[in-house]
């Protein structure tokens, strides 16, 4: 039993540190404090950031006690360089309202009677700069630079300010206040998670188990998951959106999905895939199981059947092949024109055709339309182009 | 007459940053805020820590406003690393007491009227961690890793705690609240006083002019004077030892004191090197003059006319050479045992000879009795040894 709630638990992670020392805990038996931070800036959560926020659901339904931590402290202070001058310091007001958007979103997958949402500036707002300096006192620089990005602005030359090197101390620091079992995160945020772990240590707590999960792919299969390649599934994208999205995947991104965004079991993924394997099943009919257990949980009710039945009449009838074609185009240009790119792609006869049917609104782009003949494509980017209703394409610019 | 006063400024130091800036700035006529700062832990000063007290003392003479800080912030909190033992965090009545002894020290050479002092507690105390990482954003890591220590230290692995990088910044700060115009400090200090040059041209105010002194040598001509090298002479020694041991320095050393030490013109130095170095004039008469006036400057009224009288009864009345022999020794051990270093040099026939001698309190090191004939003395180290009245020599341990 405790085996098979390791497993669940582990399911899916990148890295645990360090594992015995987890398992000790489960063994404990009590609930353990499992922590998360987030940044409080404007939340527009995609399935990217769900991949972490399914664990915590998994130690949720464990009996762990959930502390979604917003890091409003920092936030508030901003990124004082200045260099960076879309990280504005945050009003309070602010904060809370994106707090408020954290938790319409979070809730549709955690439990809201079971999650603690916590603040970092209810404890650093207070804290003095000599107890600043103590904090700062408990690492040393060799230490910060070992850190991947740190170590590679330092080695090329590129500024880091001293204050950088207090974050992670301070996201650290909250560990010791939270008194933290667990933390989650990217591995991205290796680093500082372990910082946390070693300052528990030097104020005599147990230290954390470190969890970190990986990064999502987008809708290509090759770059992670974010708004600004426009290759993302929102949580807020309307249920035909959702669902046509995750039809467009393809069937070896299908699995990474199930792993990372399914509540199925994995007992019976593998038995999926195995029948796809073996020819037995039709890996779309399998596509749509994940389809709809996705759009059920954001949009909930009969949601995904609604979505489901629009996608088969809208994509499928007698249209979408069971195999959309593959195609790499390659580019020196950083972007490749639409009208250029549809007819390369054989989609349609000549660029005037492409520049037509766009002015006509039959031309989709991960199933939403486009207006703009002259739209670029960034190249190394991977997506369906759909003109009219049968003709379909997954291209990736090289 | 601006040059003179310049000349009079630039006397002795070791840099000026910048030169033009600084003329600029006494060209204004107004008062200069002119800081220099101290830490506050237990102040037992020697003509080292003069050669900036008498700088600032110039300074006063022409109508420049002195601040004399005194860094209790940060001894309040101490080395935090806790590696360092010897500092351990200062009480704020220990600071008081330590800042009171200051003042009976400095006013010896400052006039008390015309000297502010202030401590740097007064404005961090009240500083929040947030304004702590804003003032840290200021600066960077790669800067901070140029100043000499930290770069030695990063690169043979010896570790930097990171709140070692915030007190420069806190250093830098003070200048900032306190408008200096000019800071002084020893050539050690020269990354930190930059610092606040830096910071003022970041807070909008024109940047400090730095003006570093050099690190006085102590009796040996060699190292630094220090108290625990031994080779110091303390402001508050008695007026006969200070007078002797000023009288033991070699005529080469006898120059530099003049320059960092005294008050006499630049001219009547020059005048006195020159008889000096022509044959018209003893440089031991001249000595006389240099050990006068500190005497006088320390202990008042009549005191180096005693001192005079006491140290030519003592050591002069047909003993003293008026040369000292100089000798070198070399040694592959750490250090020399006094006997055998008595012996070696000439001044006894031998170790058991010397023995005798230093039980009959009949050995002076520096003009201090020694009474251990089992003495080591370290390597690289330089004193006078006398023994009897009539017996100096000068060594040199290699």
């Amino acid at each position: 039993m405790q085996e098979e709630v390791l497993d669940h638990l582990l399911r899916g992670t990148e890295e645990i540190l360090v594992k015995h020392e987890f398992v000790k805990k489960l063994e404990e038996g009590r609930p353990l404090r499992i922590k998360a931070g987030f940044d409080p800036t404007a939340p527009d959560l995609h399935l990217g950031h769900t991949v972490l926020i399914n664990k915590l659901k998994q130690f949720q339904d464990f009996g762990h006690e959930i502390l979604f931590l917003i890091g409003d402290f920092t936030g508030m202070i901003g990124d004082p360089t200045g260099k960076n001058v879309t990280r504005k310091p945050l009003t309070q007001r602010e904060v809370m309202e994106n707090a408020k958007t954290y938790q319409e979103q979070i809730f549709k997958i955690l439990d809201p009677d079971k999650t603690k949402i916590v603040f970092n500036s209810t404890w650093m707002n207070t804290m003095s700069s000599a107890d600043l300096i103590q904090l700062a006192a408990k690492h040393t620089v060799a230490r910060m630079l070992e850190r991947d990005d740190f170590s590679k602005r330092y080695r090329s030359g590129q500024p880091i300010a001293i204050h950088e090197f207090l974050y992670p101390l301070i996201q650290g620091y909250d560990s010791v206040v939270m008194k933290a079992d667990v933390e989650l995160g990217g591995t991205d945020q290796k680093f500082n998670l372990l910082v946390g772990r070693q300052l528990q240590e030097v104020y005599g707590q147990s230290p954390q188990i470190v969890i970190t999960m990986p990064i999502l792919e987008g809708l290509d299969g090759i770059q992670k998951m974010s708004k600004s390649m426009n290759n993302y599934i929102g949580i807020a994208d309307a249920q035909d959106d959702m669902f046509g999205k995750i039809m467009s995947i393809s069937d070896e991104l299908m699995w990474r999905y199930f792993e990372l965004l399914s509540f199925e079991k994995m007992e019976r993924i593998n038995a999926y895939k195995f029948a796809c394997d073996s020819g037995a099943e039709n890996p779309r009919n399998i596509k749509y199981e994940l389809a709809k257990e996705i759009v059920n949980r954001f949009h909930g009710g009969t949601s995904a059947g609604d979505a489901m039945r629009n996608f088969i009449a809208q994509f499928q009838r007698g249209a979408m092949p069971d195999e959309v074609c593959e195609i790499t185009l390659n580019t020196s240009a950083e972007t490749y024109c639409i009208a250029n790119l549809l007819k390369d792609a054989g989609l349609t006869s000549s660029t005037s055709e492409a520049v037509r049917m766009i002015n006509q609104g039959a031309v989709k782009i991960d199933g939403e339309k486009i207006s703009d003949p002259k739209l670029g494509i960034p190249s190394g980017t991977h997506h369906v182009y759909q003109v009219g209703k049968r003709k379909f394409a997954r291209v990736a610019l090289g």
